[in-house]
């Protein structure tokens, strides 16, 4: 069995590794078109703000490693084209320029995401970056050496963690939305605020409502960024403006895309195409809550994408199960987390949602170290289904969205979540924990919304 | 409609409150036979440690601010007989000395546990001490000062807590333990070591496998604290071996104890009389995993229980949903958590279980302060469903315990944990949550399991 792996990030190193475990006389190749494999990319952010050491603590296994777990590891090597009757690969090394031809038994495509440039950032000129992959990361580490100001495109969780990331290095960061307010795909606008608050705390200027009209630069590095509100000094720019999948090689296999824009695939990671698989950034997934296809391109999501194929192509029969929209991240002095829908979200979907809003202290409030948590937890109004939850706290209060996305899964109820055992002491909660009193307000504005017609 | 509630603690003041929420026009009186209402008892050990400033810091609503919401409250004031027929109890003003009659037409005995005291602890001598309520808690305060040495007998969770507390406070602390290991009740064999280590780095000489044989005492006050292997010297000792419903009252009404030696209840919280409801330490309730009877006298089951008898006693219907044995503490630098059953207490019910250990980091070993977490997770060997998890770590990263309590509370499998959406970013979790991971290991444990007869 000859298992081939385009991409050697999170989905195409778990599959690799998966086959390789699932059927040890497989021959797998990875094919990465960078220089390193096996990293964690959702780091990145950290190694620039210093919390950690080096880009290379990011590297979970070395291309050394894992040829010494059976899997071959094919550095700057682009797959350029798929013929999916011949079953073979072309690929392209970039270092000697030549051009083979692979033969594969299995095609995995994991090609990722890419970030979105918008035109006004399609441009060499220095100091202007994306964040996407190690090189990313170094350039821009290189960038900041004698920056003092810093402009981020985007505030999304990139833009935030980099916010955050160059605060740290102790530059004068000004934050651009174009959207009124920051984290707008992730919360509801009272949530959205407050994410916003905090790094205003931090020292971040924040503009929303913002739009980038161009670039001025000197000597070949940029130097201000023009804006509808005037120009803005920039010695270096973030664009964290979003992230589209590369789906040209899957298209060019004949894979077909998704509504989504993303590869579409079945449960066991199958593209349409016999024999050629996709996971991770660049495929969409299922979503348990509203059991439509999402593209939802996350760490675990990827990774667990990968683990699927690679047990699929290697003979075994594994299935992804979907995901209930998990996601989380720190920005300064707060964690933000949230599962399932935001309210805004159930809106469009045209859902007819209610949510409450809970303000608690995330230990017994009479604790040290008591602070602030808000939770918004939604339901269904008929059904009382819960649809999702938003927290936004102290960081180590927000990983309890854990518990509402169990709920999800098996698409549980307001009651439901009321009704857990959940462990109490007043190191970590409150005798009813935060999220079973917004379960218990949630029941009530249910009960309350029925008896009213 | 007249509620009495007898005690007013956790389970007596949910129930008074939640009556009086559900009919406003129901007269709700509670007996206290103690000085204070309404209290976190479970925040004592912080407040002897230092981390609490006061006593007062832990009382949630005063006899005026219940009056306000239209509860009566007699403190000083111990009901001690019940006429079930008449519908009457007997009250015993503590002050005055007067003995009253009452009527009521739905009684609440809310009577919880007291601390268990060995034959030799049964004395009058200073610097011996329970920790039951805020008077205990005053009284250890009171000891404290002037004392150098204290000894802990009993290694459950108010041992642990008070031990990380005394040392706090500067004193030299010895814990006893009679048992093999410390925390015992909660943890299997290797996770109760870990706990051990953790309290020994602490600076607290633990002694398990010890016995206390008597005290010796000078002036009415303790000096020494005998056992198997010696004396040992301390001006303080804190009696800490366990507790013990009050089901006097409950008796005397009539009420029939379950096999657990709590009193017994149906789901709606009343005991077998008409009339006459039980909540909180003082009744048993039902384990969802093992569909037993247990006594798990905890803070949430206590309010939730009592919850559940107000609304009923008001005329509504609440149910009480049953627990699946989640408990959590700290001591010192260590988080420790449990759901569902130990690997012990598994076979102890003659269940066949199977459980893998997973030691990780707490968040992305990358990433500053990330710690080590052990996790054990346990399941059924011949239908993978779950029956419980343990886990020890940094206080912060403990609480996702509650995650495989809502499993538990919907009987889920192993691959049912597995397939979770469960948060990731790099300062909160590996890719793969320690969770996942346990669920992994357990998942392929249970299949070689199976493939081998």
């Amino acid at each position: 069995m000859r298992i081939v792996v385009v991409g050697g990030v999170a989905a195409g190193m778990s599959a690799a590794s998966r086959a390789r475990r699932h059927d040890p006389g497989a021959q797998v190749t990875v094919f990465e078109r960078g220089s390193e494999v096996s990293y964690g990319a959702c780091g990145l952010p950290y190694v620039i703000g210093g919390d950690v050491e080096r880009f290379e603590d990011l590297i979970a296994r070395t291309p050394a490693q894992l040829r010494g777990r059976g899997i071959g590891v094919r550095l700057r090597h682009e797959v350029t084209g798929v013929d999916a009757a011949a079953r073979t690969v072309t690929v392209q090394g970039r270092a000697a320029g030549r051009t083979v031809t692979e033969p594969y038994d299995r095609l995995l495509i994991a090609t990722g995401v890419r970030a979105v440039r918008p035109e006004w950032a399609q441009t060499d000129l220095g100091g202007v970056h994306v964040l996407r992959d190690l090189p990313d990361g170094r350039a821009i580490q290189a960038s900041l050496r004698g920056a003092r100001r810093a402009c981020i495109v985007g505030g999304g969780n990139i833009g935030l963690e980099m916010a955050e990331a160059l605060r740290s290095r102790g530059l004068e960061v000004t934050l651009l939305e174009q959207a009124p307010e920051v984290a707008g795909r992730m919360l509801d606008r009272e949530y959205q605020r407050r994410v916003r608050a905090e790094v205003e705390r931090g020292g971040v200027e924040v503009r929303c409502g913002t739009a980038v009209e161009g670039l001025g630069s000197r000597g070949g590095r940029v130097t201000e960024v023009q804006t509808g509100s005037g120009p803005l000094r920039a010695d270096v720019v973030i664009v964290a403006v979003g992230v589209q999948p590369n789906t040209e090689l899957a298209q060019a296999a004949g894979a077909a895309l998704g509504q989504t824009g993303a590869v579409a695939v079945n449960a066991r990671q199958e593209t349409r195409v016999e024999g050629v698989y996709a996971a991770g950034d660049n495929t969409e997934s299922t979503h348990r809550v509203t059991r439509r296809k999402v593209h939802l391109p996350l760490g675990l999501t990827a990774n667990r994408m990968g683990r699927v194929a690679g047990v699929n192509m290697a003979g075994g029969d594994a299935r992804f199960p979907g995901v209930v929209g998990t996601a989380i991240f720190k920005t300064f002095g707060l964690g933000v987390a949230r599962s399932g829908l935001t309210q805004a979200e159930a809106g469009e979907l045209g859902l007819d949602a209610l949510s409450v809003d809970v303000e608690s202290t995330d230990h017994a409030g009479y604790y040290k170290d008591a602070a602030p948590i808000h939770v918004r937890l939604t339901a269904e109004r008929a059904s009382g289904r819960l649809l999702g939850v938003q927290l936004v706290g102290q960081p180590g209060s927000v990983k309890r969205v854990d518990v509402v996305a169990a709920l999800l899964h098996r698409r549980g109820h307001a009651q439901d979540l009321f009704e857990l055992d959940l462990a109490y002491a007043p190191p970590f909660s409150g005798v009813w924990d935060v999220l079973l009193v917004a379960a218990d307000r949630l029941g009530q504005a249910l009960r309350q919304a029925r008896s009213q017609p």
